[in-house]
């Protein structure tokens, strides 16, 4: 599990008086990059290589709002990866409670950034990923 | 079924050079929006009597993706409606080739504004839903 | 003088229950490229030859606050073009009275997207462009 | 002078691949919202007594782009305050090398969150604020 803790900003309420439900969406791109970071896969250096993972598909689940200056805590797992798609998990508690605030789910394929088709990530670059996840799941 | 058309503008992009994920969902609020506008349900309305119906679940899955000055058609659907919550369905297209860009869906829950709580929706405002909603559903 | 007229999106207002003051300068960005489109100056076809203009200078003065569902005119004129900048200005009026809601105005210069080196307009871009601009002056 | 630090996320660029130029105007609002409760002045508490201070005026010049990823440094003072409004001035920097990607600055005026109107800030709010204005001028 990857962990990213921030603050809610003012620009991501609505005019409900919380937070915009796409905000959500949003962070969790905070996680899977910081995931990939922690794993050793920079998404920087894919991008260099013309790599990309947009995502195929997401879902979110939301339990309570938040708004601004809430401090939150993104956690981040991967139950599967294979050389053509990743699936990330993620949950978002509030820092002061930790209440569950919401919880979702992405599938993100690899494509090359040129031809726009669907790629198989090669050696060092899955290795460490997959290295990663199984030693995640094995609570190493 | 209602339909909003509209352009990708630029700042929707992101640096892969497409449409960021996120903001399907935000055009998935337009579609909800006029739908219940065309139903006789007014956002405006609904909020002068402190009621919202914020989101508890979105999904979608990205088809294709679309980039820029991209001309795009919503469909929006009401599959199920109750005093309590909504489901609406989205289908997104590209308006030159009738492509398939995106499909998603939303559960939504009434609320009372002041208290956060979830409330039904009561007298005129359910009854016009459910007769448009019907009346969809039998192709009037 | 180029006018684009839209609605605001609900996404767009914050917490104070107006729209947030930095998405009237994300509507500057539809009237800058729609005002190019009319002068005969594609943003698609100018990034397909890797030319870009970035702002280099913004400013807006905030007259009325608008919130969700209002409708807009955003009135744009150039007042000033070389092969190396253009000036645009903007007036974001409510379509319902008149009102004046914001002015502003951005300096873009043209630059190669690859390079990110300043660049001068040549040929059929800068000369359509500069015809445009007169023609607006001379109230053609 | 209060300083911010933060990294780019990758919903900030745009096709251009840098930072699209409205969330530098986004950051802005972090500077000031920072500056404040280090003043003393909480926003959350304000908006508990129905004042907000929406911007009058913002301008903001951009020297060099910035990308996913690079780390800023948000500079914000304020050069002048009275009880009807605030300036502030923002310089951001990269952290990596101190390079300077743009300076700007805002104007803000405080309001009652109910009628709208103008009203001037009082008692304690005023004077923690004044004094913290003062504090840095003299450099303690």
């Amino acid at each position: 599990m990857v962990t990213v803790t921030f603050k809610v900003r003012f620009y991501e309420t609505d005019m409900m008086g919380v937070v915009h439900h796409t905000n959500h969406i949003r962070w969790f791109e905070m996680g899977r990059v910081e995931y990939l970071r922690q794993a050793g896969v920079d998404l920087n250096e894919l991008m260099a290589e013309d790599i990309l993972f947009p995502i195929k598909k997401v879902s979110c689940e939301y339990i309570e709002s938040v708004t601004f200056d809430d401090e939150l805590i993104l956690e981040t797992t991967m139950p599967s990866v294979s050389r053509a798609q990743m699936t990330f998990n993620y949950i978002l508690r509030r820092k002061r409670d930790g209440a569950l605030i919401a919880k979702g789910s992405t599938q993100n394929v690899f494509i090359n950034m040129k031809t726009g088709k669907i790629i198989r990530l090669k050696g060092d670059k899955i290795e460490k990923l997959v290295a990663f996840v199984e030693a995640e799941k094995n609570g190493i």
